[in-house]
């Protein structure tokens, strides 16, 4: 497709300009772009596509040079991206050096916060517009949320703050019936029940419509205004009730069709002037635009490259292709025994492989929508009550419970069981997404169990392990790459899989033995001969195994896909000094965890972990001395 | 007072049996014991005088030996401990070994979730509630939540996924139009339009005793039944929009007269058995009983051992007693000439010292409610719009927003100021409310300087650097206890305290320089000669310098008050280790953070961090060696 608009680089008035029919090609432009680029880079589709009028009309009302628009989560930013200056980069999407997945401040100016976990975006725009009326500046300040994460605690706390301050600030609900996968929870049926109340929108186009047109005398601002005069105007005209949006304060106005950009833009210069908090509810249609991601988005979510043509390859497969495969398959045989195992989801059931679980065992599983910390708390609940709870959550996004796993599992010791699925390095989500301060979190809690499986056999008895024989709390990281088969499963002994020679140890956990296993062998090239060793429990620890093993080597380094502070090696060298290891422990790990986007293999050797950096760091240490 | 009834331990039957005078008298005694004890041990006042005939009530109702009742955060369960067999060891409240001032399952089997922080106790209702269900259970579980916590983002998560399943719990709201301090947020404003909505109460009233006692042949099943059928009954009479608990999917029933055990009994007696989740609404008032109490709430909140006569002292003092009078002075210096300089709360304006700041700033000053996660992103925001943001959070709180101050301040090195009061041990509270985690979980955010002073005037100057100077991301943690005052105040330089030989080294980092000092003179006393070394700001740290003051010591102890996993130690120790240091490190801090109640000193003993202990330590490996 020829770009006639798109590599324009418009400046906002030039976009506040365009013709109807100008800004449908911008849109069909914008969407053969995303189409493009995803199909081949991968990405978030289904969201991106849903946004791409709503998008068109901001930009056309508010000026992007001096309005500030920060988008939640951020997967549905890219027709933003791409309207402010990032056109000709936007082939390098989600590559190493390239342009984020996610708003990012360090690639643009108009990129105004970092985003990628759920329902900051309300906070972040409190904080900028009470930012702005200290500075006494007069611009708009703008959040975009969609439906799913308003089910995040941190949106309703922002905008129970937000309706009691009465700050600046324009939230747009894009609301598409979704998360990633099917909406929960009772905001999705009040906002259903919003959005079919009897003639709604029907009226609301017509009221509309005659306020503006059929009386042109009355023009925007009075509609403006009238449209502020709730109990004059909206509620006796649109409603019956109010909406939560407006008991907690906020003025709310809609719904209104998130694709047709006329309405949107009347909308949007209804609540631009309007002195007060505003929710503008917006009805958007998640993989508009593209006939298999409109009828079934939840498969277009986030995307690897496919076919444009043919759409992205769905066939089921018993195989076991990564852990999420396997924790998924391993679940439901566990559970067909043990009846008191039950699923908890925040939201993201098929990422975390919990499909066929739910569909099996509707009574024993929950999603809790976008909400870690009720997920955790509810565990907790739930463990006292005599069951046993697998939390099935993403490593980055259980950051959101670090003090309900501490104390409302922990402190208890509750039998809860955390599978942590794309712990470590994730590759294109970059840095927002890597996982890599579970370890470290982890071993501050009291009673917690550690499992770090290395392929799918160790997975599967830990899983094991932590579901029918632990009593307290349980954890098991698991990364987005495959497995790296072992020989050995003893998972509470360590695992040694060379024992060349006393030059140096490594100690490693995790899938990342396999660049261990190459560096063993680079440094065995060199003429070091070494003792390589796996562990799959790092807690318990038979430590004094470990002990024998490395007691006469000067030189134990620890292997993790972790930060180093209060990581695997620290805990490792603490255990080891305390048993009078005279030797010194060496973390090979991440020290600054700010690594974007790239694919696995770019962020390994960013990290240093790739082999030759992780042997060279050992022949560094080894020559040294 | 002589206990006529509170000390015969009743059961269940014994107390649903009770004549309203009986109730009454129940009531009285048990404020006269809570006033009695608190007076004496100090503890949570104006929220446990709040709910007695609450709580008389439930226990009137339901079954303490079946039905499940979870208190939020538990500042209020003193009149349910004293109802279900701990009269007679409550005099214990609070001291070492004693009755805990929070619901503890380790304690009683009628105590069902450990709480401390805020706005988990519906989450954990609805994990009771499930299991009961899978487990073919027909008990009751009842969330007692107040309308301060219930503007905390879980809370929300867990109503919004109640309302969604449909789980058998009732949520009683305990209104007492208070958290700590006054209370904000939309929330509050749409609360207080439910309670003044016209007629409301009386009403709701006169319809019920139409319904119970005038029309006797209904009965209250269908009273319930009415009660549950909600456009029929309810919604049609009493109100004329719905509340925002029923727009999310519970069935709402109130409010009622939070004082009135009859009135409770018949509204406890309806919501009972229906089947579906009920929040019922219950209008307290804090203090109640009490007139010092009743007439300024936030003054008992917590408190120390008073005169119950006069009530406590609240006389104000120019005089710096403690590190957060300091830190509330120098703030105010500070922004007195830094205009930038905005402070935020989450719902803890006076325990955090920021009174004077909201009262002298007000424009410049946030108070968000009990929202931690939402602090941090909006102070992320407001420092991105050009503001120097100041979060005063107590340490053990800040856990919430563990994910927030790494995604939304740290990876983007926004300069936002955490300021962590009751860093440390925490005495009476326990181990929920122990601030042992923060250098750990701080030492892991890329870009965050970590400040840790010993005295007020570490404080002063740590706080001036942090503001004025710094450009990123900043924690400045203070402890409960007073300072412990230093000769040398160069932040930045390791302060070397005594140095009398190299046989071992201490290095602190905080006000357990008190308990390292100690230990360094028994240490001399027993002929050992060290190194005494003491740092505030540790990110950054003049390794160097230590690493030439250490370098020949064979064993340097690091004294810390807070976790050992990833805490200041192993940090320190893997930063002399990569300067070629040759020696061990040793970390003093605690390793299991299961510090229940008692004094400052004891917790220092429980933990092997008073000087005894710590000298003991040394003198183990010194021995050994």
């Amino acid at each position: 497709m020829e770009y006639k608009l798109l590599n324009k680089n418009m400046t906002p008035k030039e976009i506040a300009s365009l013709s109807e029919d100008e800004r449908s090609l911008l849109c069909k432009e914008i969407r053969d772009k995303i189409l493009n680029v995803v199909s081949k880079n991968g990405g978030h589709l289904a969201s991106n596509l849903g946004v791409v009028e709503l998008t068109v009309a901001l930009l056309s009302v508010f000026d992007y040079t001096e309005d500030q628009v920060i988008f939640d989560v951020g997967h549905q930013s890219y027709a933003y991206k791409l309207l402010t200056g990032r056109f000709e980069q936007f082939d390098t999407l989600r590559k190493k050096d390239g342009i984020s997945g996610f708003p990012r401040i360090s690639e643009s100016k108009y990129d105004h916060f970092d985003t990628g976990h759920s329902a900051t975006s309300v906070s972040a725009a409190v904080g900028y517009a009470r930012a702005n009326e200290l500075n006494d500046k007069n611009n708009h300040v703008i959040a975009v949320i969609g439906d799913g994460a308003m089910t995040g605690g941190p949106a309703y706390e922002a905008i129970n703050d937000l309706g009691h301050r009465k700050d600046r600030v324009i939230v747009i609900l894009n609301d598409n019936t979704m998360s990633i996968g099917k909406n929960v929870g009772g905001l999705a049926k009040h906002l259903s029940k919003v959005r079919l109340s009897s003639g709604y929108l029907k009226v609301k186009r017509a009221t509309e419509i005659f306020l503006t047109e059929k009386i042109p005398v009355l023009g925007k601002p009075v509609v403006a205004m009238m449209l502020a005069i709730k109990d004059f105007f909206r509620f006796a005209i649109y409603r019956k009730a109010p909406t939560i949006f407006e008991e907690l304060g906020l003025v709310y106005y809609g719904p209104v069709d998130g694709h047709n950009t006329k309405e949107l833009i009347n909308a949007l210069e209804s609540v631009k002037n309007i002195n007060a908090p505003v929710l503008l509810h917006v009805c958007t249609k998640k993989g508009k635009g593209y006939r298999y991601a409109e009828k079934d988005p939840s498969n277009y979510h986030g995307v690897s490259s496919f076919d444009l043509a043919t759409g992205v390859n769905t066939t089921k497969s018993d195989e076991i292709r990564n852990f999420t495969d396997c924790f998924s398959k391993n679940l439901i045989d566990i559970a067909n025994k043990n009846r008191n195992v039950v699923a908890i989801s925040a939201a993201m059931v098929q990422g975390t492989g919990l499909t066929d679980f739910s569909e099996r065992y509707p009574t024993r599983f929950y999603d809790c929508g976008i909400a870690e910390e009720h997920c955790v708390t509810m565990a907790g609940g739930l463990a006292l009550g005599g069951k046993v709870p697998v939390v099935a959550i993403y490593s980055s996004f259980l950051q959101r419970a670090y003090d309900q796993i501490l104390e409302d599992c922990c402190f208890m010791n509750n039998h809860v069981v955390f599978c942590l699925d794309r712990a470590g390095f994730v590759g294109p989500d970059g840095h927002t997404h890597n996982g890599l301060f579970d370890i470290s979190y982890m071993l501050v809690m009291p009673n917690m169990k550690i499992f770090v499986p290395c392929d799918y056999e160790d997975l599967r008895l830990s899983l094991k392990q932590a579901i029918n024989k632990e009593e307290g709390p349980c954890s098991i990281r698991y990364s987005k790459s495959s497995e790296y088969k072992l020989e050995e499963h003893d998972i509470f002994e360590p695992r040694v899989l060379a024992d060349k020679g006393r030059d140096f140890a490594f100690i490693t956990c995790g899938p990342i033995q396999k660049q261990t296993d190459r560096a063993f062998e680079i440094l065995k090239e060199k003429g070091y001969r070494g003792i390589n060793i796996n562990l799959c429990s790092i807690r318990p620890l038979n430590i004094d195994k470990i002990f024998e093993l490395v007691k006469d080597v000067r030189f134990v380094f620890t292997v993790e896909e972790g930060i180093v502070p209060g990581g695997f090696g620290s805990y490792l060298s603490d255990l080891l000094l305390e048993k009078g290891y005279k030797g010194h422990v060496r973390s090979l790990g991440i020290k600054d965890p700010m690594i974007r986007c790239g694919t696995l293999d770019e962020q390994y050797r960013q990290a240093g972990l790739d082999p030759d950096s992780i042997a060279d760091n050992v022949l560094d240490v080894l020559n040294k001395r």
